[in-house]
């Protein structure tokens, strides 16, 4: 089985030219098959507060309502999406910037209303893996932002975590897959308060034990549990940790497997 | 050899959900290969407005500064692009939607500046025929709008009448295209007054008599001259008219050839 590597990349890394840069340039370098999916939630805060409109945010995840969603179709599937595949062009990789729209290749649901009305924000029910391939077999490199359709003519924010991992597991079937999420961290820590304490490697038996000893808690727990939700479905390892893991000389980040 | 049709929609149609929702049928049971081309200048002044960017126009051509580039990638890549992409796919028509920089398939130049400075303004310099076809060929249907790239990290906005004129001589070694440009009037008319007085065939011999006897005149010789250009550069034909064209009932429109 060939392999195919999935990056996924926050907010932090595109709002500041010099680090998405720098980032493009390691992602080029990284070896074999492989998908960005990026974020842009800064950029489309500004862009909003911008055209008057507030962006309301409930546990971190954004209230779409049909003004937002033209903002982030603009920001996220335009402006980021197609400043990136411009420069990866330019490091001669042959990118593609999608929306789960484009060959239909991420199709979600809009959340249902319960006790908060989330607006125009999608769940994930399916991924064209068949479709991915072709351009994957083609060469080129897909470049996904965090946008998907319900194939009924709706565009919908996705969350991009939730993207990175649903299409490592669409993907699986072709590829040994894995995620690499990139954040601002090196990796899941022992002691918050020293950078350097990366926990290297999980697995179902020893996060059992760092949950126990309180080491893994909080924001941290559903993070892992969605790796591990993706590693039960097929996808290979995923590492967590900043974007210097995408070189060979650093290890310092997590690795989870099974 | 297979036929490939490259249609071009201008602002007006985008600018309106309702006509744009009709083209979209139309375009979706066009029958063979095909390829849509569209602007999005309205629109763009719009949000350019709201954020308080003044748009400047110079013999019908913007003048794109860096915010102007940045409203531009916005609307007609993000905004424009990735709805239309959504409507197809609810039409059951696979689309992906693609700037220049995508799959490096429409590489331009800066225009260089002589008595006016256009800004980040492209002139085409190469299409990369066999990338996209590699999409035609998986079965997906294109839908590029008016953006391209220096392949040095640079998006510049480009005029679309261009992009689908360049677009066609470019598959035209490996299909048989026709354009279809789509605007307001019935196609060119031999009375101005008379919306019905279409001439409906021109070729190099009428149009010389067309010329001398005034019936074509001002901003139509470019556009014309335009279409000739592409002809003798291999495309098969060029027929000009409103969006119902594609409809196999209507022959009221203009067909230009050799």
């Amino acid at each position: 089985m060939e392999k195919l590597s999935i990056i996924k990349i926050g907010g932090n890394i595109i709002e500041d030219d010099t680090s998405l840069n720098a980032f493009l340039k390691l992602f080029s370098n990284l070896e074999g098959h492989k998908i960005l999916v990026h974020g842009g939630g800064k950029r489309a805060t500004h862009f909003a507060s911008k055209l008057g409109i507030e962006s309301k945010m409930i546990n971190g995840r954004r209230i779409t309502d049909a003004e937002t969603l033209e903002v982030i179709t603009m920001v996220y599937g335009g402006l980021v999406n197609k400043n990136i595949v411009a420069k990866l062009q330019a490091l001669q990789i042959d990118a593609i910037g999608l929306t789960g729209a484009d060959i239909n290749s991420i199709q979600s649901e809009k959340r249902p209303v319960k006790e908060v009305d989330f607006g125009f924000v999608g769940d994930v029910k399916e991924i064209a893996s068949k479709s991915i391939d072709k351009l994957i077999k083609a060469n080129f490199t897909p470049v996904f932002c965090a946008i998907t359709h319900d194939r009924k003519g709706q565009l919908l924010n996705t969350n991009a975590d939730t993207i990175a991992s649903t299409i490592a597991v669409g993907m699986s079937k072709i590829y040994e897959t894995t995620i690499y999420y990139c954040f601002e961290l090196n990796g899941v820590l022992s002691d918050f308060n020293d950078k350097k304490s990366v926990v290297k490697n999980i697995n179902t038996k020893t996060y059992k034990e760092l949950l126990e000893a309180k080491i893994i808690t909080d924001g941290m727990i559903p993070k892992i549990d969605n790796c591990f939700d993706a590693l039960n479905n097929g996808v290979h390892q995923v590492h967590i940790g900043n974007t210097a893991m995408l070189t060979q000389k650093n290890d310092n980040f997590t690795t989870i497997t099974l």
